[in-house]
Protein backbone atom coordinates (compact mmCIF):
# COMPACT_ATOMS: atom_id res chain seq x y z
CA UNK A 1 0.00 0.00 0.00
CA UNK A 2 0.98 3.32 -0.91
CA UNK A 3 2.12 6.23 1.55
CA UNK A 4 0.27 9.34 2.02
CA UNK A 5 2.09 12.37 1.93
CA UNK A 6 2.14 15.60 1.59
CA UNK A 7 4.86 18.23 0.09
CA UNK A 8 4.54 21.90 0.49
CA UNK A 9 6.88 24.87 1.20
CA UNK A 10 6.57 27.08 3.83
CA UNK A 11 8.11 30.51 5.21
CA UNK A 12 10.25 30.24 8.32
CA UNK A 13 7.46 32.05 10.21
CA UNK A 14 5.14 29.10 9.10
CA UNK A 15 3.00 30.08 6.17
CA UNK A 16 2.01 28.61 2.78
CA UNK A 17 0.59 31.83 1.52
CA UNK A 18 0.56 35.48 2.23
CA UNK A 19 -2.48 37.37 3.39
CA UNK A 20 -5.33 38.15 1.50
CA UNK A 21 -5.16 34.96 -0.93
CA UNK A 22 -7.69 34.55 -3.20
CA UNK A 23 -8.63 34.03 -6.58
CA UNK A 24 -6.81 36.84 -8.14
CA UNK A 25 -3.90 35.71 -5.91
CA UNK A 26 -3.97 32.30 -4.96
CA UNK A 27 -0.03 32.57 -2.84
CA UNK A 28 -1.34 35.45 -1.23
CA UNK A 29 0.77 38.95 -0.83
CA UNK A 30 4.39 38.15 -1.06
CA UNK A 31 3.14 34.09 -1.29
CA UNK A 32 5.68 33.95 -4.64
CA UNK A 33 8.34 34.26 -1.95
CA UNK A 34 8.19 31.05 -0.59
CA UNK A 35 7.90 29.09 -4.18
CA UNK A 36 11.07 31.22 -5.86
CA UNK A 37 13.16 27.64 -5.31
CA UNK A 38 11.16 26.01 -7.16
CA UNK A 39 10.16 28.05 -10.66
CA UNK A 40 13.91 27.62 -12.32
CA UNK A 41 14.26 23.75 -11.64
CA UNK A 42 14.25 21.40 -14.40
CA UNK A 43 11.83 19.11 -12.94
CA UNK A 44 8.98 21.86 -12.25
CA UNK A 45 9.30 23.14 -15.81
CA UNK A 46 9.19 19.46 -17.43
CA UNK A 47 6.18 18.81 -15.51
CA UNK A 48 4.45 22.38 -16.39
CA UNK A 49 5.41 21.43 -20.43
CA UNK A 50 8.73 24.05 -20.19
CA UNK A 51 11.87 23.28 -21.63
CA UNK A 52 15.15 23.84 -19.71
CA UNK A 53 16.03 24.65 -15.95
CA UNK A 54 18.35 23.70 -13.39
CA UNK A 55 19.16 19.92 -13.03
CA UNK A 56 20.61 20.10 -9.14
CA UNK A 57 19.24 18.00 -5.87
CA UNK A 58 16.63 20.90 -5.63
CA UNK A 59 15.12 19.21 -8.99
CA UNK A 60 15.74 16.18 -7.97
CA UNK A 61 14.05 16.06 -4.88
CA UNK A 62 11.09 18.70 -6.71
CA UNK A 63 10.87 15.82 -9.18
CA UNK A 64 11.13 12.90 -6.27
CA UNK A 65 7.58 14.42 -4.57
CA UNK A 66 6.03 13.32 -7.47
CA UNK A 67 7.53 10.36 -8.72
CA UNK A 68 5.58 7.26 -7.14
CA UNK A 69 2.22 9.60 -6.89
CA UNK A 70 -0.78 7.40 -8.21
CA UNK A 71 -3.59 9.97 -7.09
CA UNK A 72 -3.64 13.31 -5.36
CA UNK A 73 -6.05 14.83 -2.47
CA UNK A 74 -6.59 18.23 -2.59
CA UNK A 75 -8.98 21.07 -1.06
CA UNK A 76 -11.53 23.27 -2.94
CA UNK A 77 -10.45 26.44 -2.24
CA UNK A 78 -6.78 25.02 -4.02
CA UNK A 79 -8.60 23.58 -6.61
CA UNK A 80 -11.08 27.23 -6.92
CA UNK A 81 -8.15 28.75 -7.34
CA UNK A 82 -6.17 26.44 -9.47
CA UNK A 83 -8.39 25.36 -12.09
CA UNK A 84 -8.16 28.42 -14.42
CA UNK A 85 -3.89 28.63 -14.17
CA UNK A 86 -3.45 25.29 -14.62
CA UNK A 87 -5.47 25.18 -18.18
CA UNK A 88 -6.64 22.22 -20.01
CA UNK A 89 -3.31 19.97 -18.87
CA UNK A 90 -3.03 20.42 -15.53
CA UNK A 91 0.61 19.41 -13.93
CA UNK A 92 -1.06 16.28 -11.67
CA UNK A 93 -1.26 14.02 -14.82
CA UNK A 94 -3.10 11.24 -12.42
CA UNK A 95 -6.74 11.48 -10.80
CA UNK A 96 -6.90 14.37 -8.68
CA UNK A 97 -9.65 14.08 -5.74
CA UNK A 98 -11.52 17.36 -4.29
CA UNK A 99 -12.70 17.64 -1.19
CA UNK A 100 -15.93 20.25 -1.05
CA UNK A 101 -19.74 20.58 0.37
CA UNK A 102 -20.82 20.69 -3.11
CA UNK A 103 -20.98 17.44 -5.51
CA UNK A 104 -20.21 18.03 -8.90
CA UNK A 105 -19.27 16.18 -12.02
CA UNK A 106 -15.89 14.73 -12.15
CA UNK A 107 -14.16 16.83 -14.78
CA UNK A 108 -11.61 15.15 -17.35
CA UNK A 109 -8.80 17.01 -18.77
CA UNK A 110 -5.92 16.67 -21.06
CA UNK A 111 -2.72 14.95 -19.47
CA UNK A 112 -4.52 11.80 -17.36
CA UNK A 113 -5.62 14.41 -15.06
CA UNK A 114 -9.08 14.22 -13.80
CA UNK A 115 -11.09 15.86 -10.96
CA UNK A 116 -13.60 13.85 -8.94
CA UNK A 117 -15.44 15.76 -6.09
CA UNK A 118 -15.85 14.08 -3.15
CA UNK A 119 -18.03 15.12 -0.56
CA UNK A 120 -18.73 12.88 2.16
CA UNK A 121 -15.13 13.47 4.12
CA UNK A 122 -11.80 12.80 4.34
CA UNK A 123 -12.02 9.11 4.77
CA UNK A 124 -13.61 8.61 1.83
CA UNK A 125 -11.89 10.69 -0.46
CA UNK A 126 -8.10 9.11 0.86
CA UNK A 127 -10.58 5.72 0.05
CA UNK A 128 -11.04 6.80 -3.18
CA UNK A 129 -7.42 8.22 -3.74
CA UNK A 130 -6.15 4.59 -2.87
CA UNK A 131 -8.40 2.60 -5.08
CA UNK A 132 -7.00 4.74 -8.08
CA UNK A 133 -3.39 4.97 -6.62
CA UNK A 134 -2.97 1.13 -6.83
CA UNK A 135 0.36 0.59 -4.55
CA UNK A 136 1.13 3.97 -5.55
CA UNK A 137 1.51 7.01 -2.95
CA UNK A 138 -0.57 9.55 -2.37
CA UNK A 139 0.17 13.59 -2.11
CA UNK A 140 -1.89 15.43 -0.29
CA UNK A 141 -1.12 18.65 -2.48
CA UNK A 142 -2.90 21.19 0.27
CA UNK A 143 -3.78 23.64 1.00
CA UNK A 144 -3.49 23.85 4.66
CA UNK A 145 -6.49 22.65 5.94
CA UNK A 146 -6.75 19.89 3.77
CA UNK A 147 -3.15 18.72 5.37
CA UNK A 148 -4.05 19.44 8.73
CA UNK A 149 -6.90 17.21 8.43
CA UNK A 150 -5.38 14.19 7.35
CA UNK A 151 -2.71 15.18 10.49
CA UNK A 152 -5.07 15.52 12.99
CA UNK A 153 -7.00 12.16 11.54
CA UNK A 154 -4.04 10.42 12.15
CA UNK A 155 -3.70 9.14 8.20
CA UNK A 156 -1.04 11.25 6.99
CA UNK A 157 2.36 9.17 6.64
CA UNK A 158 4.98 11.56 5.55
CA UNK A 159 5.22 15.42 5.61
CA UNK A 160 7.80 17.10 3.33
CA UNK A 161 8.23 20.91 4.08
CA UNK A 162 10.61 23.13 1.43
CA UNK A 163 11.57 25.99 4.22
CA UNK A 164 12.11 29.07 2.30
CA UNK A 165 14.37 31.63 4.54
CA UNK A 166 11.29 34.26 4.26
CA UNK A 167 9.68 35.92 6.89
CA UNK A 168 5.93 36.16 5.68
CA UNK A 169 4.45 38.03 8.75
CA UNK A 170 0.67 36.84 7.83
CA UNK A 171 -1.25 34.91 5.77
CA UNK A 172 -2.41 31.08 6.28
CA UNK A 173 -0.54 28.99 8.50
CA UNK A 174 0.31 25.01 7.92
CA UNK A 175 0.13 24.10 11.66
CA UNK A 176 -2.88 26.04 13.34
CA UNK A 177 -5.21 24.72 16.01
CA UNK A 178 -3.38 21.55 16.93
CA UNK A 179 -3.86 21.61 20.48
CA UNK A 180 -3.46 18.49 22.48
CA UNK A 181 -2.91 16.41 19.49
CA UNK A 182 0.59 15.86 20.49
CA UNK A 183 1.66 14.43 17.06
CA UNK A 184 5.11 13.13 16.94
CA UNK A 185 7.55 13.66 14.13
CA UNK A 186 10.74 11.42 13.56
CA UNK A 187 12.93 13.22 10.76
CA UNK A 188 14.00 11.13 7.99
CA UNK A 189 15.77 13.66 6.00
CA UNK A 190 17.21 17.06 5.61
CA UNK A 191 18.91 18.14 2.49
CA UNK A 192 19.62 22.37 2.16
CA UNK A 193 20.72 24.39 -0.82
CA UNK A 194 21.05 27.98 -0.21
CA UNK A 195 17.19 28.52 -1.25
CA UNK A 196 15.17 26.28 0.59
CA UNK A 197 15.87 23.71 2.87
CA UNK A 198 13.87 20.19 2.52
CA UNK A 199 12.64 18.43 5.96
CA UNK A 200 11.43 15.11 5.69
CA UNK A 201 9.59 13.36 8.14
CA UNK A 202 7.62 10.53 9.13
CA UNK A 203 4.37 11.06 11.12
CA UNK A 204 4.28 8.86 14.45
CA UNK A 205 1.78 7.19 16.26
CA UNK A 206 0.77 9.77 19.19
CA UNK A 207 2.26 10.04 22.34
CA UNK B 1 32.41 45.11 16.41
CA UNK B 2 30.70 41.95 17.67
CA UNK B 3 27.30 40.69 15.96
CA UNK B 4 24.23 40.57 17.51
CA UNK B 5 22.53 37.49 17.32
CA UNK B 6 20.05 35.00 18.42
CA UNK B 7 20.04 30.74 19.44
CA UNK B 8 16.65 29.49 20.06
CA UNK B 9 15.04 26.12 20.38
CA UNK B 10 12.04 26.62 17.95
CA UNK B 11 9.07 23.20 17.32
CA UNK B 12 8.06 22.69 13.65
CA UNK B 13 5.11 24.93 14.31
CA UNK B 14 6.78 27.53 15.49
CA UNK B 15 6.60 27.48 19.02
CA UNK B 16 9.11 28.18 21.55
CA UNK B 17 7.45 27.58 24.59
CA UNK B 18 4.39 25.73 24.82
CA UNK B 19 1.14 26.76 26.88
CA UNK B 20 0.47 28.35 29.74
CA UNK B 21 4.11 29.21 30.46
CA UNK B 22 4.97 30.55 34.30
CA UNK B 23 7.37 30.78 36.92
CA UNK B 24 6.41 27.02 38.06
CA UNK B 25 6.89 25.77 34.35
CA UNK B 26 9.03 27.86 32.22
CA UNK B 27 8.83 25.95 29.37
CA UNK B 28 5.15 25.67 29.26
CA UNK B 29 3.58 22.42 29.09
CA UNK B 30 5.15 20.29 26.90
CA UNK B 31 7.68 22.90 25.90
CA UNK B 32 10.35 20.43 27.60
CA UNK B 33 10.31 18.65 24.01
CA UNK B 34 12.05 21.66 22.23
CA UNK B 35 15.25 20.89 24.60
CA UNK B 36 15.51 17.52 24.90
CA UNK B 37 18.44 17.33 22.08
CA UNK B 38 20.57 19.74 24.43
CA UNK B 39 20.31 17.90 27.73
CA UNK B 40 22.77 15.34 27.17
CA UNK B 41 25.17 17.36 25.39
CA UNK B 42 29.01 17.06 26.25
CA UNK B 43 28.83 21.53 25.94
CA UNK B 44 25.45 21.71 27.63
CA UNK B 45 26.74 19.97 30.40
CA UNK B 46 29.62 21.65 31.01
CA UNK B 47 28.49 24.98 30.57
CA UNK B 48 25.73 23.86 33.79
CA UNK B 49 29.18 22.33 35.65
CA UNK B 50 28.34 18.73 34.58
CA UNK B 51 30.42 16.02 33.86
CA UNK B 52 30.20 13.54 30.80
CA UNK B 53 28.04 14.14 27.88
CA UNK B 54 27.86 13.30 24.44
CA UNK B 55 30.68 15.24 22.42
CA UNK B 56 28.70 15.25 18.55
CA UNK B 57 28.27 18.14 16.10
CA UNK B 58 25.50 19.06 18.11
CA UNK B 59 27.25 19.84 21.04
CA UNK B 60 29.73 21.37 19.15
CA UNK B 61 27.08 23.56 17.66
CA UNK B 62 25.59 24.64 21.36
CA UNK B 63 29.20 25.37 22.49
CA UNK B 64 29.93 27.64 19.44
CA UNK B 65 26.73 29.59 20.51
CA UNK B 66 28.24 31.11 23.47
CA UNK B 67 32.22 30.60 22.30
CA UNK B 68 32.53 34.59 21.37
CA UNK B 69 30.09 36.10 23.31
CA UNK B 70 30.63 38.91 25.55
CA UNK B 71 27.06 39.95 27.22
CA UNK B 72 23.89 38.71 27.05
CA UNK B 73 20.17 40.55 26.28
CA UNK B 74 17.05 38.95 27.80
CA UNK B 75 13.59 39.74 28.34
CA UNK B 76 12.21 40.31 31.89
CA UNK B 77 10.34 37.18 31.68
CA UNK B 78 12.85 34.83 30.88
CA UNK B 79 15.04 36.33 33.70
CA UNK B 80 11.67 36.28 36.37
CA UNK B 81 11.40 32.87 35.58
CA UNK B 82 15.18 32.09 34.96
CA UNK B 83 16.54 33.28 38.70
CA UNK B 84 16.01 30.30 40.64
CA UNK B 85 16.83 27.69 38.37
CA UNK B 86 19.95 29.43 37.57
CA UNK B 87 20.85 29.09 41.03
CA UNK B 88 23.99 31.30 42.43
CA UNK B 89 26.21 30.42 39.31
CA UNK B 90 23.97 30.84 36.50
CA UNK B 91 25.05 29.91 32.92
CA UNK B 92 25.86 33.11 31.13
CA UNK B 93 29.63 33.78 33.24
CA UNK B 94 29.69 37.67 31.32
CA UNK B 95 27.48 40.49 32.21
CA UNK B 96 23.64 39.63 31.51
CA UNK B 97 21.40 43.27 30.64
CA UNK B 98 17.81 42.64 31.29
CA UNK B 99 14.93 44.31 29.48
CA UNK B 100 12.54 45.59 32.41
CA UNK B 101 9.83 48.18 32.72
CA UNK B 102 11.13 48.21 37.13
CA UNK B 103 14.79 49.46 37.44
CA UNK B 104 16.60 47.48 40.41
CA UNK B 105 19.69 47.18 41.35
CA UNK B 106 22.40 45.18 39.77
CA UNK B 107 22.74 42.02 40.85
CA UNK B 108 26.17 40.05 41.15
CA UNK B 109 26.41 36.48 40.74
CA UNK B 110 29.46 33.86 41.33
CA UNK B 111 31.00 32.84 37.88
CA UNK B 112 31.07 36.11 35.95
CA UNK B 113 27.55 36.69 35.76
CA UNK B 114 26.26 39.99 36.84
CA UNK B 115 22.15 41.21 35.85
CA UNK B 116 22.10 44.93 34.62
CA UNK B 117 18.00 45.97 34.26
CA UNK B 118 17.67 48.52 31.81
CA UNK B 119 14.32 50.64 31.70
CA UNK B 120 15.23 53.15 29.18
CA UNK B 121 14.61 50.65 25.73
CA UNK B 122 15.75 47.95 23.65
CA UNK B 123 18.55 50.34 21.96
CA UNK B 124 20.10 50.96 25.16
CA UNK B 125 19.96 47.78 26.37
CA UNK B 126 22.21 46.83 23.16
CA UNK B 127 24.40 50.16 23.78
CA UNK B 128 25.12 48.26 27.09
CA UNK B 129 25.73 45.24 26.07
CA UNK B 130 28.15 46.56 23.58
CA UNK B 131 30.06 48.41 25.93
CA UNK B 132 30.36 44.89 28.06
CA UNK B 133 30.88 42.70 25.02
CA UNK B 134 33.60 45.00 23.86
CA UNK B 135 34.93 43.24 20.32
CA UNK B 136 32.67 40.61 21.52
CA UNK B 137 29.43 39.23 19.92
CA UNK B 138 26.53 40.16 21.91
CA UNK B 139 23.55 36.97 22.39
CA UNK B 140 19.34 37.70 22.92
CA UNK B 141 18.70 34.63 24.81
CA UNK B 142 14.64 35.51 25.01
CA UNK B 143 12.17 34.85 25.38
CA UNK B 144 10.31 35.30 21.86
CA UNK B 145 9.65 39.34 22.63
CA UNK B 146 12.98 40.39 22.95
CA UNK B 147 14.22 38.67 19.94
CA UNK B 148 11.21 40.02 18.01
CA UNK B 149 11.86 43.65 19.20
CA UNK B 150 15.34 43.30 18.21
CA UNK B 151 14.51 41.45 14.95
CA UNK B 152 12.20 44.52 14.01
CA UNK B 153 14.12 47.31 15.19
CA UNK B 154 16.79 46.24 12.42
CA UNK B 155 19.59 45.16 15.46
CA UNK B 156 19.72 41.48 14.83
CA UNK B 157 22.40 40.26 12.41
CA UNK B 158 22.01 36.71 13.00
CA UNK B 159 19.46 33.81 13.88
CA UNK B 160 20.24 30.46 14.63
CA UNK B 161 16.63 28.15 15.03
CA UNK B 162 17.31 24.81 16.63
CA UNK B 163 14.20 23.17 14.73
CA UNK B 164 12.75 20.42 16.71
CA UNK B 165 10.94 17.69 15.14
CA UNK B 166 7.59 18.70 17.30
CA UNK B 167 4.61 20.23 17.04
CA UNK B 168 3.55 21.96 19.92
CA UNK B 169 0.06 23.03 19.06
CA UNK B 170 -0.11 26.13 21.23
CA UNK B 171 2.30 28.52 23.51
CA UNK B 172 4.93 31.19 22.29
CA UNK B 173 5.14 31.73 18.73
CA UNK B 174 8.98 32.73 17.92
CA UNK B 175 7.54 34.76 14.98
CA UNK B 176 4.43 36.80 16.06
CA UNK B 177 2.85 40.29 14.71
CA UNK B 178 6.02 40.68 12.36
CA UNK B 179 2.80 42.13 9.11
CA UNK B 180 4.55 44.23 6.83
CA UNK B 181 8.18 43.99 7.81
CA UNK B 182 9.27 42.34 4.66
CA UNK B 183 12.61 40.97 6.59
CA UNK B 184 14.61 38.75 3.96
CA UNK B 185 16.47 36.19 5.75
CA UNK B 186 19.87 34.89 4.19
CA UNK B 187 20.61 30.75 4.64
CA UNK B 188 24.09 30.72 6.12
CA UNK B 189 24.15 27.29 7.43
CA UNK B 190 22.25 23.81 7.36
CA UNK B 191 23.29 21.26 9.94
CA UNK B 192 21.26 18.12 10.92
CA UNK B 193 20.80 15.05 13.40
CA UNK B 194 18.58 12.99 14.20
CA UNK B 195 16.83 15.06 16.91
CA UNK B 196 17.41 18.30 15.73
CA UNK B 197 17.92 21.03 12.73
CA UNK B 198 20.74 23.65 13.57
CA UNK B 199 19.06 26.77 10.75
CA UNK B 200 21.39 29.45 10.92
CA UNK B 201 20.33 32.80 8.84
CA UNK B 202 21.88 36.09 8.30
CA UNK B 203 18.97 38.96 8.72
CA UNK B 204 19.40 40.92 5.74
CA UNK B 205 18.50 44.35 5.07
CA UNK B 206 14.86 45.42 4.25
CA UNK B 207 13.45 44.75 1.27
Amino acid sequence: MGKVKADISMSLDGYIAGPNAGPEQPLGEGGERLHQWVYRLESWREQHGLEGGEASRDSEIQEEAFRNVGAVLMGRRMFDEGEEPWGDNPPFHVPVFVLTHNPREKLVKEGGTTFTFVSDGIESGLRQAREAAGERDIAIAGGASAIQQYLKAGLLDEIQIHLAPVLLGAGNRLFDGFNDEHIELERLRVVDSPTVTHLKYRVCERA
